[in-house]
């Protein structure tokens, strides 16, 4: 079985650059969740209406990031993302940065379901577990 | 006459809000940031090309921007940008941030050209300048 | 009268910095918010404290910037801040970021005191307006 | 031996944070980055004049984050640094990011010395070897 991956076009801005002339290594952690809130939202889920109406977080326990090359400014990435596991309160995604057929950036991100009152672990919501399963 | 404006999409994410619940003010000038790029691209020009090859930068000296109602997470917004003046080193763009008919903030940059080198004002490349009134 | 400024170091990172070699325009806002909070926490007043229990938030509804000089990476810049003038709503601050004698961007800096939950206007703490006065 | 890690204060700003009411997970990384920064600035090394004087850039090759409990607007953090491996390219760094007592989040940094122009690996200069060697 292959696991099919969600892609988000992105292009590199100046705000996303530093003095070395490359993408600032935070950045393309900030371009992975756009990706996976993208996925997301391909999936018919608003990360704004879980939080305000069903006091639903997604936060990020963990994060695992090795960057091969640099991206440069007005470089047109492709971000991508795919669920890798799906536990009962944690996810985990496996997503890329890549510019054409070269992976710039390859990473894990741990995520976990919390209550949006009190930051308490919660169970992923049932639809979501659902559409996250056909999906992957 | 009337001046069309350039329309680029954008999605809030969480790194854009802040715990006030709305989009942090500075992001919206980002936002705009990403609008001028993507007009400018829309034209034929590479900001990335322009500063290594051409040794041109865009720099921002003044912005004033005035903020109507709060954008939050998830709001698909539309980030405008149009030309309203250019002088010979100088440009200045008129933009805004709406959600829908709404319009959440609107600014005005002030932009000049500098030379990548020694941040010494030179004149807007020719070719640049010409595409510029075309579009306005 | 001359009004006293509050005065906040800041020295410039990675991250602060973009691909023309210098501050990114908007981070000089940013910079300008830390040292607002620095001075109004010099006053003894928790931004966060008074969101979360008194649902007061400080909203910026305009800013005005004009940039000078660039900032580069490693800088120890010094950010300001003063009131410049204490409405019933609203306040206006004059911040200016400087490197040593050089003032490197300067700019007027409108808030709004907003409910925390509505974002309904609500007067200023009183507690606040008097600190403000004795500070100006 | 125990190594001794240095440490570096950062208040939470309403930019750090986002919708959810805690810091952007991202924004733990750019903590640590600014307290490496520090940290060789104690040891006398400026990372500007290093990338325009000696072309020099240190770049994040690797990041493994854990975060353990979320930190909120306003609170007072601290960051730590201390050099944890001395390659003759490669540098590794564990960081912490504190609260009080609490480890909020806990990271390993994989860097690596490049030159400005090409982005290729070269040693780590050996004034700076010796004295993470004497810090570590």
């Amino acid at each position: 079985m292959t696991h099919r991956a969600f892609i988000w076009p992105q292009r590199v801005y100046y705000q996303h650059t530093d003095a070395g002339g490359m993408v600032f290594h935070t950045r393309y952690l900030d371009f992975m969740e756009c990706a996976r809130t993208e996925f997301l939202a391909s999936l018919g889920f608003d990360l704004g209406a879980l939080a305000r109406r069903a006091h639903v977080l997604f936060v990020v326990h963990s994060a695992r990031i090795d960057y091969h090359k640099p991206a440069q400014l007005n470089d047109r990435l492709t971000i991508t993302a795919r669920v890798s596991r799906i536990g009962r309160v944690r996810l985990e995604f496996e997503q890329q940065v890549r510019r054409g057929e070269h992976v710039l950036a390859s990473a894990t991100l741990g995520l976990a379901c919390v209550d949006a009152r009190d930051y308490k672990p919660v169970a992923l919501p049932e639809a979501i577990r659902k559409k996250l399963q056909e999906a992957s």
